[in-house]
């Protein structure tokens, strides 16, 4: 079978190949009707022109980017795996892009608007605590995905899909409460994270001021420098530390999975033993919790649920023009062997 | 200052408005020359031409596809760093897609190519045992990256960059065998998986074979299901069956970290101990198998090293028409807790 060119679609449509090109090219030169009649010919022969075929392909393949703060945080995969089958079903082209823990997700996704063809942005990740003015340069759809906003900003002009990190946090710190832990640590992100961080401690402080508990600032432990603060290696370095520190406590709850498990490190490194000597709680679900040893208790967040409705709520936006929206979902607290009932 | 237009740069050119869009386009109807003219005064003048500046956006970027089986395996997180780093220094698009496991990525690859206008493609992971003449169908340059091939296929069609899977397995053995073990198990990948889990095997095979210790089929112990291998799921489940089997055994090596790390917490629920009733070897050298429980000896892959030769060759195959080429990386034996001495 000898392949089509775009002579025999010119043929066909009974038009010059310049207009086909124009077609393709979405030129202005040429009415939407005929436009219309040529792609339609040209879909039905599977003609992929030569020289053009990159500019058919463009027209084809709108893209979606997915910027990505933390994209060696293990509890983002399986977000990732979900938002790349969502957009590829839809046969929108998934931009990966990965923004480094100390840059501003929102000047690159300008600079990506600028340089690509985007429809879409997800956020993953990070830090977002952006005013209004500067949320509003970002003219595609969006939505903020496993991110809350703290500051006062309009609720229609973005769209989320979190948990309630102040609650569920909260239900963590009642959890060691409620196993008897009164002197209990928090590992936490940048003093001035005010998002993600800023919200769990708030849920921390929250648990202990309803039992009238008092809250030891020395057992806020705040990640001090610019690195990724959501790490094994970063939840190990903050726990040396206050092992080092002398402070009293019981328990400690890290705001990561991943910080959990570098804090657990740190704890049996020393020759202590969890959960005899300090009880450790999580926060994200990863499944090595699960595969620790001792399994690690942790706040289950429903990522699958929450990356499908990240795409949906998107998709509503680019395709129904739908108003922003915002979703909540509930974690699951997960008690297993890291946590001890404390006899006093 | 007004906006410059289609229109001024066919002035400044001297021809028509159709002539600059069919530049703008790679429109075959138009000398190379003049195109290249066209295209300079363009670039001169900053200008974006508004409706045409999505064809023009698709001219300037290009993409990289890097196709990826098992995107939930931590052992890709930091490859896919540095390849996106790479990719998006050199200004191409990176597109990652994940193929299943049971997904053949020779099909998935003919696909986007078809689909999308890929200049090159990285291959990341899986089982390739694909013969020559499917390998040739894909006609954009591409590596296979921590990827070994196993049939006789002709080296001048392919790239690739990977562990000398054979000879690091050998070694991990070795270390085993050097602690005084000789009932050694090994968990596997599908007794099809003539890749990675293959050579893994024939490594293992050749360690105890030099030694003269008898191999026992029984020891073996494949994945069979269409599951993902290389999971801790995987690992744990294996092991389970392995330590419900009776066969006798003093040693545990997993083809993958992961699988180690379930293969642990199979044993450690048992109420076993690691080293002092198995000993245990990984294979990748993931950071979780530091932070573990007792830690996890394994053979280090130098990720970051080979996922940047990987993206090396690969612009070297695209930009300098480079012929094709293979790189092996030594492995990194790292001995930790997880391994104890046989006292016989």
């Amino acid at each position: 079978m000898k392949a089509i060119t775009i002579k025999d679609i010119a043929k066909e449509c009974g038009v010059g190949v310049s207009t086909v090109s124009r077609a393709i090219n979405n030129h202005p030169d040429i009415s939407e009707q005929t436009r219309k009649r040529i792609m339609e010919v040209i879909k039905q022969n599977n003609f992929v022109p030569n020289t053009t075929a990159r500019n058919l392909k463009c027209i084809q393949t709108e893209t979606i980017a997915v910027l990505i703060k933390g994209i060696d945080n293990p509890f983002f995969q399986s977000m990732i795996k979900v938002l790349e089958e969502e957009i590829q079903h839809r046969k929108y082209t998934f931009l990966l892009h990965r923004v480094d823990s100390n840059q501003d997700e929102l000047e690159v996704a300008l600079q990506l608007i600028k340089e690509r063809k985007l429809k879409g942005i997800i956020f993953l990740g990070g830090c977002f605590s952006h005013d209004e003015k500067r949320l509003k340069q970002i003219r595609v759809p969006f939505v903020l995905s496993t991110i809350s906003m703290f500051k006062n900003v309009d609720k229609n002009i973005y769209s989320s899909v979190s948990v309630d990190d102040i609650n569920e946090s909260k239900k963590a710190v009642d959890c060691l409460c409620d196993y008897g832990h009164e002197k209990i640590a928090i590992l936490a992100a940048q003093p001035w994270d005010t998002s993600i961080s800023g919200l769990r401690i708030r849920g921390y402080k929250k648990a202990l001021e309803e039992r009238n508990l008092p809250i030891n600032e020395k057992l806020i432990r705040y990640t001090l420098d610019e690195e990724n603060a959501f790490t094994m290696e970063n939840g190990y370095k903050l726990m040396k530390e206050l092992l080092q520190s002398g402070e009293e406590f019981t328990a400690v709850y890290a705001i990561s999975d991943s910080m959990a498990i570098g804090a657990s490190k740190a704890i049996l490194e020393s020759s202590k033993k969890i959960p005899e000597d300090y009880s450790v709680m999580g926060f994200d679900g990863l499944d090595i919790c699960y595969y620790y040893n001792p399994s690690i208790s942790t706040i289950r967040q429903p990522v699958e649920d929450m990356a499908r409705e990240t795409s949906e709520i998107l998709f509503n936006l680019i395709e129904n023009n739908a108003k922003n929206s915002h979703r909540l979902f509930e974690g699951e607290l997960v008690v297993r062997q890291s946590i001890g009932r404390l006899n006093k």
